[in-house]
């Protein structure tokens, strides 16, 4: 007998195991996606794009933030139930300045997903062939350890994951 | 003398006049900006995209909803705060049709912030020279009078607002 179980009941089943008293064997990586942390916005005029959200749209905005390990300028504007993050080149090799190139106007450049285990989520994203854009995690703007997944793997989308 | 004042501080003595009792005069439109509602994603393959988000990132997917009259299947993910719009053209003249020939993985192709009121904001946002994607509002996804901004105003950004 053959039994077929889609991928979200093994995830079940992982955290049955997981959760068993004196669990033995070898179970999966088991880990949660959580909330949208921000979107991230590249723009090619940074004081232009912060009036925009502070003084045309009402919003709360951050100070400028420089962020050189990362190459780059971020403001974050507070919708409430998350942020944007507008991101500005720092320095000759920020990895946004190719895409402003291509993107004069600025652009949404990628979204940012909480996971409450980025190490059992990258383990487990790799062994379903999604790739990721470095071998380990990094810490990011936030201080904590994040990962981005291929956009090719992603609807065409960036996805940095976060540790909540 | 003359007086300076910035947008935010226009806003706030707009708020003080319409909350002020017998109040007269013609005080600009108030309004005031929410959350975020949405991340729209435009996607070549919507059962690639929502297995993607269900079966490999664990996420609650809503069912596939067709829109015909927005040209659109729709696919919410739920993210806790807020959501994921995944969209993949419906019918002949789909508005993302054109979108995804320039973007063949998909991409993000708008966010949705809400706001209070949207008629007051669009008589806001036009005097303040953000052009709209069409001279009224029109019912969105949710049944709720929506009304997109022009990208070239807003950082190559698609901005939908949504009346909450």
């Amino acid at each position: 007998m053959s039994v077929s179980l889609n991928y979200s009941a093994i995830r079940v089943l992982q955290g049955l195991w997981l959760s068993a008293p004196h669990c033995h064997g070898v179970p999966g990586p088991v880990w949660t996606l959580g909330r949208l942390n921000h979107v991230a916005i590249a723009v090619p005029d940074l004081e232009k794009a912060t009036a925009l959200y502070r003084d045309v749209l009402g919003a709360q905005v951050s100070d400028t933030v420089p962020l050189p390990e990362h190459g780059v300028y971020t403001v974050f504007v507070e919708l409430g139930n998350t942020k944007l993050e507008l991101l500005h080149p720092l320095g000759e090799k920020s990895p946004i300045a190719g895409f402003l190139q291509k993107n004069k106007s600025g652009g949404m450049h990628h979204i940012c997903i909480e996971v409450d285990d980025i190490n059992s989520a990258i383990v487990d994203l790799k062994a379903r062939n999604i790739r990721t854009l470095s071998a380990e995690p990094r810490i990011g703007a936030h201080g904590k350890p994040v990962m981005f997944l291929h956009p090719k793997d992603c609807d065409g989308v960036l996805v940095e994951l976060e540790q909540a």
